[in-house]
């Protein structure tokens, strides 16, 4: 495994890059059974800081999978600049109300009309661990070639083609 | 859970359909610590029929990941159509000559100098068991207004929204 010789700071930097036009990501969680399923979810315009941060309903199904297992990889297309990005990490539930107003936006009251106060309302908390991407802007046509062998044959990308970015502390 | 009540070959169609014009998938495995990651995978333009395949090297990493752990999810993002597919099922490596013939595209030698005889190529083929879509290219405001809810709050889609599709034998 090639390890990304930048440190955490611009790994978090670069990584949020990479998402921050994204409008959806997949979420995907292990059931109980081991089955693994995704959802599309919105993403939070903030800035990334580490973590990523999706609103949700604390009695909604895939919070029973987070409980279950904690493991998640929360993915990102961006197809016409044809780039993916993977991210691995831990879920789990948070009922913060400093953290809802920090990350609440007007538009969410069409879905939770009660606003704050919704007894529902929570926010799932991914600790990012580990992310990849795969990026064919680049100006580099051994990048781009290098992006295209990678997803057609699965080969693992050379440092500078695919992007391995450790979030881990201390990292 | 809702089932559809549309039969497996319905859904068969239906998931084939969904999954047509996508030309990269990501596909989510288990390493051996339960973290998840994915990756993007070039797509077959064959017609679906109740199998996915990927051509991968069967030295790759992901196929270690397949090994360890059958259970993969597919997901497929469409953003410009606000279509989203999760494909849930178990993944296997497949040597069969018969079927690399059948899956052969001409392009794939890029990357496949040796083509059928390079002694590393290898299919992953995912036996689909449940998949489920979100998609707004309905002509129907209130489907539309159940995807935006549903993805926004996490809440499982009602049936004409959201569709999950069971691709068990059987089901």
């Amino acid at each position: 495994m090639v390890e990304n010789e930048t440190g955490q700071s611009e790994s978090i930097r670069k990584l949020g890059e990479m998402i921050a036009d994204i409008e959806f990501a997949m979420l995907t969680t292990a059931e109980a059974d081991g089955a693994l399923r995704s959802r599309p979810m919105a993403t939070q315009q903030v800035e990334f800081a580490g973590d990523l941060w999706f609103f949700t309903r604390a009695s909604s199904p895939k919070v029973d999978e987070v409980e279950h297992e904690h493991h998640v990889n929360v993915s990102y297309a961006k197809p016409d600049a044809q780039r993916y990005v993977s991210v691995s990490g831990k879920a789990r539930l948070v009922r913060d109300r400093e953290k809802f107003e920090e990350l609440w936006k007007p538009s969410l009251k069409a879905w939770f009309p009660e606003g704050l106060d919704d007894p529902d309302l929570a926010l799932l908390k991914v600790t990012v661990e580990q992310a990849e991407y795969w990026d064919s802007s680049s100006s580099a046509v051994v990048h781009l070639v290098g992006f295209v062998k990678a997803i057609v044959t699965g080969q693992p990308f050379h440092p500078g083609e695919n992007e391995k970015l450790n979030l881990k502390q201390g990292a």
